[in-house]
């Protein structure tokens, strides 16, 4: 495989960007991508921070003004690892100059934003950093859902929990500023779920929703939750909470079919429970599979059956897809149109806890 | 202590007379009780069946007409264990008739009913079997609140998950007839769930529901599903389904306070989970208590720490706090009072699941 | 079914006492035993004590002299719940009285008591309460493991951890005395864990232990653990302790076959969990079967799938094997021989300690 | 902090060569190295494979003749990852030459032979890839150890099972082959179980131990046990085995102390489960601890709380550790030393297996 030069772009120098730099390293000896991948410039406005991460990550050149860079005409792709509210601006700045645009979750901070931007990237390869859709675990529900071992689907329950908002030390973050984060729980946590109930469930129709914010003074919601109905004809529950105490990151979803059951919870990520139904009723249980091989996603692109992955591994692989993609002509989910399709259930969130009334989702024609 | 002599008749002889029968003979063992409880008189439609209880769980007398029973003078108590739409007729003839009145949860089929049912119990002792407040772990749990081990509470979680719905063979019994059983998993399942979360976290004040039912020709919900304000400003959600496939009787539920965690789940229910955020950072995890003592709800009266307990002995425990409570003044609690507070809720749930709006609960002056 | 009355004597007036009087009741409501018991004598030492349970548990009489009682016209069956040095004399007594004998494991204190005792009871119904082989998980182990679920056996493991010996003040009960005891872990904890190995994968033909005392002046062991090879060409090892610390009642096993593995553990004991390795490469992880039923050892006995037992079942199903056999002449185990190949092994265990040597087992011709 | 450059030359292209060369490109990337890692040469005695390997990994040179590559005078390291006999030769010459030497666990195939090869390295940095002690929840087990929150140790308990023996068509491989593996599980995997337990609990005294081969044929041990005495008073049980069906790679201990208890289990290798039982009784349970931050042993190495690491972490811990210690000063373990301290266990083991007798550990004075 002759492998062409990916010379990258990074828009951002926060933890995030931090996953992102070490994908861009790693993600060569784990898949067969047709690029060399150089880190060849590092963008963020603090000077001080965007020289260690660049010396920290192996990033060859610094840049404090993102216009700049997007302009580059050496610049191959644009990553984008910023507040969300910058997304748009840089997005549809990239993809007009013609780069290959990757953008940090959630799309935006709002549907219409949103929709402009996918508009914008439509003949320009573009992703968007789902990254748990490459949970090897999440990867095998989905595969298992499709070989029909659940059957027909019931109920889907999302959880995603965590304890970062009880620090009132926080709250002065870009995660917490309307401006700068569109939404609070929302957008951060719950649009995870949201990408993961679409990817294993299919469309959600209907929904009534409630966001609550418990500390006074916060612009965004600490907490958000929602009834659902999918065009499937299964239920669900969703919850996402920055409140959730005594949860270090549950990222968990739960489906109840005719003829089985999955559960998964990002926690302990190399695992998925599967509860088969098919079996004789006296060896009926919920098994907990290591989904690190043989036979299951990724099994072949890391280490062998018993060897754990970590988090960043779900980088890696979103990565290699991507790539692999490129190369393949296999096209490559989530891109900007999946994004969309969450950023309009967040939308109907939105408008459902404001108005306390049932939203229906329409769909464009 | 000299004990009295306790006749009690039972209405009924399904799965649930046969827990509570025995209830009835092994309370004396366990708990400091001042009666000397008689198995006097059991009553049922269907003689074989009736025969078979009374032989098999030490019944002196049968009985097919649940009017005559009531009425006899030697009896001192009646346990109704029939179908919900006969609870009110039965507690209603037997308070009337002065006995005191033990009651099979849910306690009606509608709020009215239930609150008719109360009004006709108030000067007789009555309780209802919301047995699993006398989990020992929920009532740890319920310490653990009191004693502001988890702090405020931010949310409340309930699920109840089993999967007896999936069966068509069970369309036909009492449970699938509205004319009997008022509901399915409403008044079935989420009785239970509701009952658990007034008592560990007070009053619902508003909230949005969902009822489904997946087979057609059902004329009860297999599923139902709200999101819940609390009046301590906690919010939360409810699902409860026959549809729960991979799930046995999954009765859970999980708080998050500012202080701690607790979460419960029936089926391994000699256990707590405790993450005390209190801890050192380094220390923080949710601990799976043991709740079979030392210095635990219950712990004295059964067996020791290690040696745990079953289903049974949550009616065990019912039966011998409400007859404590009775020598000793102190008032037994969960009463018909408390299950009208309960119906309250179910009755709330299925106006917002019909009119799929938020609906506020309103509470008697 | 007629039933014949069964007069039953217990010796003794402890914890165990309290659980043999337990099963006593409630056995007839479980299993169709030909007998009405009748508790109708308890004997103990202390009076206080004996009154007590007397009241407590409903024996009608009570009597200090077991001697007496033994010898009495109107006792069927004799219930040996004392410490260990006095049920040979209470056995054989009873045996030669021509009495039914019930008695609490360890056997005895010596494998030469042991086969004394078994010789004694020849002539007479007899068991030995080693409870845990009724474990539903247990009993349902043992069936998998004769259907060949997990093929040819090659790993057995065991451990009984609990932490009672950490407690100074604990040492001055019988239980530390080497006179009433005969040995400390080896015979309280080891014995229960060497009867489920013997039931569940046969004769161990050679073995290597230690033994140690943590406190000193303790005339018993603190913990017992040795290396086995099995008739089966398995091996296994075993350990026993009371300073397992943090293990409330860790009697546990894990085996591994050709075919699968299982493992239980006694604090968890409505659960199995099982590997079937037949299951695609895929799909093979330990499942945690809830053995509450369908179709498993037990189920129709007590409640219904998804309702968990406790630790007194455990006791109510051993009477109720034993006497189901004696109406259907069915065999029933762990008999007085069964506890001596127990006994064998406990004494092997102990001379090996001694001599820090590798002893073979030998069995009768 | 100035950089020098370090030349790596890799001896191997198997399995544990990637994991090596994974760490060679990552170190840098999470800890502060004083070097600039180059990957140089790698070696290989199949032309074919060590292309493939050199070229997914980015190794500059490949060589087929590993006497060449440790006698070049631009190599400072020479980490070896062959077969363990050929650990010996290639660790000595490297010495010789003046090289840092890191060298695959065991480290040797004999005592005597483990010995001159801790001789030969004296004068050279030097490290042996035990890499389960950086596992960030076993270096946090041992820090909870030493700061005494366990207090004095009664117990430890060792298995690490797999299943990789079971597959009759791996008996091929080197690992079969007594020539090039010294021994079976013993090597393998019971290594590592010594390596933590010295680490974490001191000096082994004394041991009676069995080695056994499942399946004729083979050279080596599928399965070795042993019980151990420790220096510090507590006893222990250790078991590896390849027929631990069921069982992907379990590493696992379980230490009891007066204080509390610790468990682990590599196949979850961010939790630790710790019970502190200096807690109320009432509160005394297991608590899984999510070892990833904050306070906690690698938390400012990777990402951040909640976020999980994988098998590969392990080995850029340990390369981190070690090339930190040695612009620090500060001493690296486990060095060539400690690994002599295994390798004269894992020698006495097999003494006791052969002899079937206790053997005492004798230590140079």
């Amino acid at each position: 495989m002759t492998r062409k030069i990916l010379n990258v772009a990074m828009i951002g120098t926060g933890f995030i960007a931090k996953a992102h730099s070490n994908a861009f390293h790693q993600t060569g000896y784990f898949f067969k991508i047709p690029y060399d991948i150089r880190l060849k410039v590092i963008c963020g406005r603090d000077r001080t921070r965007l020289d260690a991460m660049a010396s920290q990550w192996g990033w060859e050149e610094t840049e404090t003004d993102w216009r700049k860079v997007v302009g580059r005409k050496d610049i191959d792709a644009v990553d984008i690892a910023v507040p969300n509210a910058l997304h748009a601006p840089i997005a549809i700045a990239a993809a007009e100059a013609g780069k290959m645009v990757l953008c940090e979750k959630p799309l935006a901070v709002s549907l219409k934003e949103a929709e402009s931007m996918a508009k914008a990237v439509r003949n320009v390869p573009n992703m968007v950093w789902f990254n748990y859709r490459r949970v090897p675990a999440v990867a095998f529900a989905k595969q298992l859902i499709e070989e029909g071992r659940i059957g027909q689907i019931f109920h889907y329950r999302a959880l995603y929990l965590n304890q970062s908002g009880n620090d009132p030390a926080k709250a002065s973050g870009w995660r917490y500023q309307r401006g700068d984060a569109g939404s609070g729980a929302t957008g951060d946590l719950m649009s995870h779920s949201v990408d993961e109930a679409l990817y294993l469930n299919g469309p959600i129709t209907d929904l009534t929703a409630l966001t609550h914010t418990f500390f006074p003074g916060r612009e965004v919601d600490d907490a958000v939750m929602f009834l659902a109905q999918f065009g499937n004809g299964s239920i669900g529950t969703f919850e996402a909470t920055r409140f959730g105490i005594g949860c270090r990151n549950r990222n968990s979803f739960e489906i109840n079919g005719s003829k089985g059951m999955l559960s998964f919870n990002l926690e302990d990520m190399n695992s998925l429970e599967f509860n088969d139904m098919t079996e004789a009723p006296n060896l009926r249980a919920s098994r907990k599979l290591m989904v690190t091989g043989p036979n299951q996603p990724y099994a072949d692109n890391f280490w062998k059956p018993g060897h754990i992955i970590g988090y960043e591994h779900t980088f890696i692989a979103t990565l290699g897809d991507f790539l692999e993609g490129l190369a393949s002509g296999k096209p490559f989910h989530p891109d900007f149109e999946d994004a969309v399709a969450v950023q309009r259930v967040l939308d109907a969130v939105e408008r459902s806890a404001a108005s306390r009334n049932w939203v229906k989702l329409s769909y464009p024609a």
